[in-house]
């Protein structure tokens, strides 16, 4: 196996993004150059995944600032707070892009220098630094979830919590990659993730890149696989973990944690430990983005449906913590019950 | 609201049949003059829908013979069985192209005129009461329906088992036609239906036609949909029910089926009498095809997922029994214990 790629890098003083929208059929690198530019491709998910979105945002972040003209540290982190603002907005429910924003205007705050270059350089190294922990997280928690499946031979996952969507490695698909570095090959089953088709574009594609085998599934195929006994547990990802353990991830995920449960598989949530929200007593106060018809009207410009057909388009669904098995981090696997055990585990 | 239409009809001489290929697009009507017409629309399914291809196959073979000259009966009933061959090899798997081809051949054998021209007429009158039969029976599984949602606001469906698979009205939708035409307007989810669409191309399509409200979701949507309390049923038909009520029909249905009993919604098969194969004890029995991975990983003929990635592609899946909380025919509403009621409904 190879190391799986990493989908955001900081290269020759310029961002360098994997334009994901491009794949499965061409590997084409961007490099944004402005804030606006880093906010278009947050927007058009030419970069996705919590983690990813929130390295970019802190990148995004340097990019508004590295000519700024601020003459006094005030007038500085006022632009730092507008562009912080501006980059929110291009994915409201994103967690990870907020708490990177916040942490970069931290870090200025709390920065001793009081000169614009230096505070320049704040911004970029606490970037870097978000980017560097979110691969070391990563490992951990692929390190943490190996031990789970250290006797399955074949996991399926959703959408697409792998590199492409962090620093590296990805947390879903972290503990397969740990463990073909260390010889044992799962196989893996990825639902395509209608509508936007993220496992058929970058599962599958980001794994066999890495020489992990995987089959390809539409969503409706999963209860099928798990009849046949193709599968011994579900892995996926998480955008938001309320302090209850319910978890809001990408819309198919739910169905995919209540076939688990008929099926009698373990469904496993792997997730760094900024993706909880302890604000949050329970799912119900995670808002559910609901996003443009046209992404199930249409295939590319094809229209698939009629014309001006009622669509329901939630980004997102919340999985009650009830079905969840445990929730894989960088800190250790929480069990049951997550009132208690969320909090012991992330020290919070 | 309208009279749902009627894809396949013979009409001024001619049989006139709706090109689902190009649903949702356009509504293109096509005539197809010669049993190889006939035999090529079945083939490209232009024509799709158990019920629907043995109405096309008995007229397709009407088409074969009206300008017969076979001099005596045993030449015409000759010809007869090598129309009904030549037909049967367009969709060598579907149960109801071979039955429909039978079922005239018999009303031939059977028919006392010896004249080819009253022979003609006998295939003709056949091919045109098999449609007719089709029709009365949606009609009657539409009415029987009917009671168990008459509390219902909405209910969710996957796939099409609507007008467009059958004479009319039908099988999973007949109960949504029939409460239309008594005044009572039920909402419908439809499934997208992954990979073929049927869902979102012809589901949606002929409920928009017909002026029933319908919303078009992702399959991965449905465990929202129901989480939400917004559909109070599923219904779905079936491609083959086995002697216990274990249900073949369209993938995906099967993980619908525990999405329902998960939310306490009732599941629904509806289905002609005709689709029971009571030679076989469990769903165990029944084949499963597996069709082209272009399916998944193509739209149309672009790529959505990493060439030569592998596919897992079932057509069917088998829903156990256990899931299924009432089979709808139009003998009758089936409930468990199916081994019992299954054959005292059908009178088999």
């Amino acid at each position: 196996m190879q190391e799986p790629i990493a989908p955001i890098t900081w290269h020759n003083g310029q961002v360098e993004m994997i334009d994901q929208t491009r794949l499965p059929g061409e590997l084409v690198f961007i490099r944004p150059r402005t804030v606006a530019e880093m906010w278009s491709a947050i927007k058009k998910l030419q970069v996705r995944g919590a983690p990813a979105i929130g390295i970019a945002a802190a990148l995004g972040l340097y990019l508004a600032i590295k000519d700024s003209r601020a003459r006094d540290r005030a007038g500085f982190e006022v632009e730092l707070q507008q562009a912080a603002g501006y980059l929110a907005s291009a994915r409201p429910t994103a967690v990870n892009l907020t708490w990177a924003l916040k942490r970069v205007q931290q870090a200025v705050a709390a920065a001793p220098a009081s000169d614009i270059a230096s505070l320049k350089e704040v911004v970029l190294k606490e970037a870097l630094a978000i980017r560097a922990e979110d691969e070391a997280m990563c490992r951990a928690i692929g390190e943490n979830g190996a031990t789970l499946l250290q006797d399955a031979a074949a996991i399926l996952t959703h959408c697409n919590a792998g590199t492409l969507a962090t620093a590296r490695y990805g947390t879903a698909l972290a503990p397969v990659y740990y463990l073909a570095s260390r010889g044992k090959v799962l196989k893996v089953f990825a639902d395509e993730t209608r509508p936007l088709l993220q496992g058929a574009r970058l599962t599958a594609w980001e794994l066999h890149q890495a020489g992990i085998p995987v089959t390809l599934i539409t969503d409706s195929m999963a209860a099928s696989v798990m009849a046949r006994g193709w599968v011994q547990a579900v892995v996926v990802g998480a955008d938001r973990i309320a302090a209850n353990g319910d978890v809001a991830n990408k819309i198919g995920t739910y169905g995919v944690a209540i076939l688990a449960k008929e099926h009698g598989l373990p469904f496993y949530v792997a997730a760094p430990a900024s993706t909880f929200d302890l604000s949050l007593a329970s799912g119900a106060g995670i808002p559910i983005e609901e996003r443009d018809a046209a992404e199930v009207t249409h295939f590319g410009l094809r229209p698939t449906a009629p014309e001006g057909i009622p669509v329901f388009n939630p980004a997102f669904d919340v999985t009650p913590h009830r079905y969840v098995t445990a929730i894989i981090t960088e800190k250790g696997i929480i069990h049951p019950p997550y009132s208690e055990n969320i909090a012991r585990v992330l020290g919070a």
